[in-house]
Order: structure tokens, then sequence, then C-alpha cells
């Protein structure tokens, strides 16, 4: 493992990995530094996303995974790709439906279920805060450089490869 | 940036990651990778935190703070140090010293105060807890070959160094 000397962060600032003692196994040091980005990221945005749109994450990933699909997703299929947050999906739908962002529409062939899709207005005010969104994250990682940001894409992409078919497999889960 | 076909998931498993389409920047590509990642395997101790040892998260969080300062820590310090959840603490805390694994002991310089500390059945079951953790992840991530482990090791230390300071100073905390 490389030299901790160069990421040690200063010692005003806390975090997960400080928490490590020298007996603990590298991998839980890596796991803790990168919990830490992501956590200091994903609250980043959500602050963000609150003051300058008053909007929560839970909503910006529901119209996220709406705007993929034009014809519309049904309750239980949303619920199945929120990866973020586990939100409340029926109030954050009813919320959202109130303010004329998403709409209801009837499945002709089963009268049971219906599908949520963005409206016009709901797909606008989604496109304004998804530029937003990645002015923020290249901001974030703005200062990268790029031959880091290329081995992060690369060893992440590893990790994800290994991990989520195992992940997936176990807990019986088809994501 | 590297191809992605190195690491493009299986078509059955779709993930935050699969949300992008070509336009999109490559940062937001890795924020959305790395958050896929963290997502994955945070879901993944959740899961065996529950079913293993019938705790959460949070509880496990709050005790692994406390064991790092023997002496115990007031409940607002315990607060500003929970970076994984923003749990109940004062809920979790009492239902701890419910089943004796944490205690309140008063300040004798501030009355009003008390110090929150692991009991000794605390530690031992902690202890226990934190052995199991470090399993996990270190079979989460033992798939992943030396190079990329120390790759990510050393980039997400480069990443943290780079957004720390800045989300810290300007959000007004101190951690």
């Amino acid at each position: 493992m490389p030299s901790f000397s160069a990421a040690r962060p200063s010692p005003s600032i806390p975090d997960l990995e400080s928490r490590t003692v020298p007996e603990d196994h590298d991998d839980l040091r890596l796991w803790l530094r990168m919990l830490t980005c992501c956590n200091l990221i994903e609250n980043e945005i959500r602050s963000r996303l609150r003051t300058e749109y008053e909007t929560t994450l839970p909503r910006f990933d529901l119209m996220a995974q709406l705007l993929r699909v034009p014809g519309g997703m049904k309750m239980s299929e949303l619920s199945r790709h929120m990866m973020v947050t586990n939100g409340n999906i029926t109030g954050i739908t009813d919320q959202l439906e109130k303010e004329g962002l998403v709409e209801r529409v009837k499945v002709a062939t089963d009268r049971r279920s219906s599908l949520i899709r963005l409206t016009a207005k709901g797909k606008r005010s989604f496109r304004k805060m998804a530029q937003s969104h990645e002015q923020w994250v290249r901001s974030l990682f703005g200062g990268l450089s790029e031959k880091s940001r290329d081995q992060l894409f690369e060893a992440l992409g590893e990790l994800k490869l290994l991990t989520q078919p195992r992940i997936a497999g176990r807990s019986g889960l088809s994501r």
C-alpha cells in the first residue's frame, strides 16, 4: 500500500478514515477513505440542491429515473431503480404531481396500475437541475489530475464488476 | 478517459452509472460509478449487520466513535463525528444504554452535561462486530488487484484532500 502521508487530512478535519488504528487492515482504510469521499460529495450535492433548487436528492433521483423512460414507469419499477436513497417514493411522487412535474397515466392493458412520467414542465425543470448537478460534480472533481481520474475510473470499474454480481446474487436482487 | 467496455455491467444489472448518456461529462460518470460502488458495499454491510448482529449501521457507527475515546464523549461531540448517517443519536444512545452497552457518566465540572462511554460489555460486543465488519470489507475488496487497490487508495486520497477543505470551508463546518 502507498504511504499515508500524501493524503493525511489536516488534524482539524477528523473523518471516518481517521478512526483507523495501525492494526486495521488496508482494505478497511481504503473503504473508509472511499466512504468519506462519497459522503463529502453527496452531502455537498444535497446541500446545493436544497439551497439552489429547494429540492432533495430523492426528488432529483426520481426525476432522473423518469427522464430515461419517456413512456413512464410503474411505481414498482421506480422503487427498484432508486439507488441513492430509500425515500418514500409514493409520497415524493404525490408531491411532484401536485407541483405539475410528473403525471400518472392509466395503462390500457392493466386497469389497476398506472405509469408515472415527467410532464413537459418536469422535463424542463429537471434538465436545468441536471445541468447544475453536472457543473457541481465537475467542479468537485476538477482539481484531480488526469492520471488519478483515469486510475479511479478504472479501479472503480473493476470493483463494481467484482462486487455487483456477488452482492446481487446473494441477496436475490436482480439489480 | 479509459474505455468503458472493461467495466460495463451486465445488462441485467442497471445502476446509477447506466443512467448516463454519451453527452454526459466524464466526471459525472466517474461520480456515479463511485456512488454505485459505495451504495453496493454500504448496503451489503447494513444487511450483514442486520442479519448477523441484529444491529444497524448508525448503532455500529456510534459505538465505533465511542471506542476511540475511552473517557467518553458529549452528545454534541458524538453528533459531530457521526458521518455515515444522521440517525437519531439520542434515541440510539438511550437504546444502547438500556441494553447495557453504553453508560452516561456525570461530568464533575459541568453538572448539566454528561459523557457517553462504552461499558465493558459494549466494548466486547463492538470488538466482535468490528472484526466481522473488517472481514466483510476484506472479502468485498478481496478480488481487486494489488495495483488497482493502490491506485484507488492514492486517487481517493487526492480527491479527499481536494474536496474536504473546500466543502468544509464553505459550509462553515470544522470537520
